[in-house]
């Protein structure tokens, strides 16, 4: 393990979109997505994916000067083409869009079909925060997950973020995979030689499983809740809202027809839509109330969810985005820490497209 | 256990609504949300639920003729004070404002305050399907719910439905409890004497419980995902998120503040709003694509997901709103079913407000 400025890792990540003939403006606001989620403590999209998302561009799967298109909208909706552009690309301008239709009519929605791996949910939602605007962001992704009684992985791990202003707080940054664990938790434990805890995967049968590498046997992931009796059919409810959203309403590829993100996987055959889907959105506070009175009341509800007596060992409860924020702190002062398997698949990266990955 | 038609018990709860005062209207229009979670098999919500609402006027907690008033809005979004009317009209009512909203501008949202229980939030969100629209509602409640790592019981069930039209199949409708399980669950534990699943509830204590009178010593309901490990965080996420849409956005009581449905409960002192919370809202399906389109896609997702190869001992891979569909068919044709001690609070009911209930 060594740690880098995050400068030095945003830089990189520039160059390296540069070199597949990403305009300046593209690769600047594609590394910034990228690095957002390394400052904020979500390694597994960060840099780490930088190589995944050029061997997208080298299989012919990834448009590096995308003409992102407005194919049809209304005064608080639109659905966009992304042209085969970089989601990490796309999705913050689609989010643009929904802004600037909330700025006009009080809410801005925004479907975007033919787009692929957009990074973070949370950066996107968070974009609407300093327009004191709700922010809501959501993807479809590889399917991995087999819906409740299923032994077909037909969804992906479907994120959901949603980013809430606050007054004097901190903001509200909701961001979680409609999984119960995410599959970089697995791959933690595959590194480790660990087990996993029951509820988290299944067999290819369906049965049971605490195997790390159930997944590359055909197994899959559990939606949130584990199992019908611990409520998995709402897991799968909020996955396939989230399917339904980014990619049936966009015109994507949804279900089992997304598109995977690792370039190794064949594309699925008889695609169903264009690329892979995304949905954003924002309310616009005083849209509905004051923002004053709406910020004082939500630092009222986060000081009160703060202060509530624990359970035994926890120290306190902890208010959504708390443990990002606090890596983000740490990190912009001390730096990004990669793992040396990261270190050296950037380094060929590096040597591959003649940009020299630092130290 | 006793089986009535549908529109015996409609007729009955329109007549107990309008003793209280409700306008002709208004009492059909609560009536048909009870009776729709009855037919639905959501017998918790139905007409067991009706002296709820009548001790809630006792105690003048509950407008029977409320006006209801717009208090601002945008041409995509709406706050409307519910006079401390019944949930069960206010509700609808905010919906059809979505509803016109989303007719001109693609979408269209409602917050709700100073209003209380609104039943099931499948009805609301479903009168989006006959204009084809997607429709979304939620609501706050008594606060039952211990976020991840808390004691104290600071949200409530929090529940999520969201209506999605189809062209061939029947909608898709997912309406869920943002807990590990539904309160309705524990109470038919409670009758039968039997323990519940460990990940449902903890003691007043925080530890695990297999209690189902825990909540009855302080005890609650732990959100979806049940712990830690099992992406409870997830569940405080959504309940959190459904409780700030519902009560901070709309200027309602939130989190511990949100007044309890049972009227011998007493209200929370100093209270941070208005009445109990709701947010509901639509997307208008051609605002995104043509609906053809669409409807042709969500066919081929519906039939996809319900072809998928099933686990051990499951006959087929559900879609969201098949039970209850099913349930309604089956209980328009037959009946619905009242439990004893359903009956007898009904009878008592009618006696106290001169109109008999039938058998």
């Amino acid at each position: 393990m060594k740690i880098y400025a995050s400068d030095q890792l945003r830089d990189f990540a520039v160059q390296i979109f540069k070199s597949i003939g990403c305009p300046e403006e593209d690769a600047r606001l594609a590394s910034d997505v990228l690095i957002a989620a390394d400052l904020r403590g979500v390694d597994s999209h960060g840099v780490a994916r930088l190589s995944g998302y050029i061997r997208l561009f080298e299989k012919d799967r990834l448009n590096p000067k995308p003409e992102i298109k407005i194919i049809h909208e209304t005064p608080s909706t639109a659905v966009i083409d992304g042209n085969r552009g970089l989601g990490l690309v796309v999705a913050p301008r689609a989010m643009e869009i929904a802004i600037e239709k909330a700025d006009k009519v009080g809410s801005g929605w925004v479907a975007i079909n033919n787009s692929n791996h957009f990074g973070i949910a949370g950066y996107h939602a968070m974009m609407a925060l300093e327009h004191d605007m709700i922010g809501l962001s959501m993807t479809n992704a590889s399917p991995l997950v087999a819906p409740t009684f299923s032994r077909e992985r037909l969804l992906g791990t479907n994120p959901i973020a949603v980013a809430i202003p606050a007054g004097q707080q901190p903001p509200y940054v909701a961001d979680f995979a409609t999984t119960t664990a995410a599959n970089g938790k697995l791959e933690i434990l595959q590194r480790k030689n660990e087990e996993a805890p029951s509820g988290w995967i299944q067999s290819a049968e369906g049965s049971i499983s605490t195997n790390p590498n159930e997944l590359q046997k055909g197994g899959a992931l559990l939606p949130l809740g584990s199992d019908r009796e611990h409520g998995s059919h709402k897991g799968y409810c909020l996955g396939s809202i989230v399917d339904i959203l980014s990619a049936v309403l966009s015109g994507a590829n949804y279900g089992p027809w997304a598109p995977p993100f690792v370039s190794f996987l064949p594309m699925p055959e008889d695609p169903v839509g264009e690329g892979l889907g995304h949905f954003v959105g924002t309310w616009r506070i005083d849209a509905f109330r004051p923002k004053e009175d709406f910020k004082a009341n939500m630092d009222r509800w986060i000081e009160r969810f703060r202060q509530a007596k624990t359970t035994k060992n926890e120290k306190n409860v902890l208010i959504p985005g708390d443990p990002e924020r606090e890596f983000e702190e740490e990190r912009k002062k001390s730096g990004i820490p990669l793992l040396k398997k990261v270190i050296q698949d950037l380094s060929q990266l590096g040597q591959q497209q003649g940009v020299p990955f630092p130290g």
